[in-house]
C-alpha cells in the first residue's frame, strides 16, 4: 500500500467563497503515482466545508442564499458561541455541507459522474485556511 | 492490496425516490472476494444522494416532507440555477442527505449496526442514474 | 495492508448529547500501530452521529437548538414513522450531521487541523448505542 499527503492553501478576499479545487486535487492524484485506492479531501478547519457538486455559478448563488436561510449570521448574538467570536453560522453551514469527500481512484484518475467537481466552501474566510488530500492505494 | 468497482444504475418512475440497496451493494462485497477493507459507495449524479438510515417506508416520507420543506421545489424561478434546469432544489436535498457512504468491511461483511441500510435517494429522476460501488481491502 | 476494529459504547442519560470522543479514537489508534492510512469512525445507529466540528460547549448548545429548529421533536405526532416510536427527529437531526468521518492517519497521528475534534451525537439516546472504529493502513 502506498500513501501521499498534500495540503491545499486558501485565502478567500470574502468571508463566504466556493472554489473549484478539481485541477489541484487531479494535480495530487499525478503526484501521487497512485493508480487504484481511495483519495480523502478534507477542510482542516471546522468552519469550511469539502463537497462535490456541479460547476455552475447560479447554483453556487443559491447554495449561499439558502444556506443564510438555514444558519444566519445575523444577528450573531442569537448564537452561544459567539462570545468573542461571530463565525457561529459557519459552524452550523459547514455542517450541512460536510467536513470531507472520499473519491475511488480508478485507472490513475478521480472515478466521477459526468458532472462531479470537487468544491471548497468557505463560509469564515478572509484569513489562511487548509485542505487536507490524502490519498491511499496501489 | 485488491480492489474492486462497479456500477449500479437506477432510472427511477418518479422525480424524487428511496431505494434499498444494500442487497446490490452485499452482491458486489461477495463479487469482489475482499474480506477486510473499506467500501465507498456514492451517486455519481449531483441530484442523488447514497445515505444509510433505517428501511421503513414511514420514515422516507418523512424525509421526503422534510426536505422539501427545507428546499422546496416550487416555485422554481426561486433559484439562479433554473435556467433553462428545474432541479435546484435536488442539488440542495442531496447536499443534506450526503453524496456518499463509507462502510467497513469485516470478515467478508458489511460492518453495520442492527438497523443500517443503505439507500439511494433519488431527487432528480426519471432518468438513467449511476451509483459508484468500490471496495479496497485484502 | 493491516486493519483493526473496536466498538466503543455509549448510553447518554438525556435524550440528546454530544460527547468528544477523539481521545478514544486516539487510543484505537494507538492500539492499532497503524501509521499510514485511512480511519472510519460512524455510528452504528441510525438515531446518532459521528462529526467533527469544535469542543466548545457554547457550540454544541447552538447545534442542538439548531437541529431542534429545522427538525422538532414535538409534535411527535407530525412525523409517520413516529407509529408507536416517538423518533423520527432523531433520524432527522443525524441527517444532518452525518453517519460517519474519514480521517487521515499519517505518521501515527490522527491528521487533524488545529480545532478539529470527533463528537458523538446521540439523538435518541438512554440507551445503549454503539460506535465503530475501523483502521485500515500499514
Amino acid at each position: 500500500m502506498r500513501s501521499y499527503r498534500k495540503e491545499l492553501c486558501f485565502n478567500t478576499s470574502t468571508k463566504r467563497a466556493y472554489i473549484n479545487i478539481t485541477p489541484q486535487v487531479e494535480e495530487c492524484l499525478r503526484e501521487s503515482g497512485i493508480k487504484e485506492g481511495f483519495l480523502l479531501c478534507n477542510a482542516m478547519h471546522i468552519t469550511a466545508s469539502v463537497f462535490i457538486n456541479d460547476d455552475e455559478r447560479g447554483l453556487h448563488k443559491d447554495i449561499d442564499d439558502w444556506l443564510e436561510k438555514l444558519a444566519p449570521h445575523e444577528p450573531v448574538s442569537q448564537y452561544r458561541h459567539n462570545a468573542g467570536e461571530d463565525n457561529a453560522d459557519g459552524h452550523l453551514k459547514r455542517s450541512i455541507m460536510g467536513r470531507e469527500v472520499v473519491v475511488a481512484i480508478t485507472g490513475g484518475k478521480l472515478d466521477f459522474g459526468p458532472w462531479e467537481q470537487i468544491f471548497y466552501g468557505e463560509f469564515d474566510g478572509k484569513r489562511k485556511k487548509r485542505v487536507l488530500v490524502k490519498i491511499i492505494g496501489e
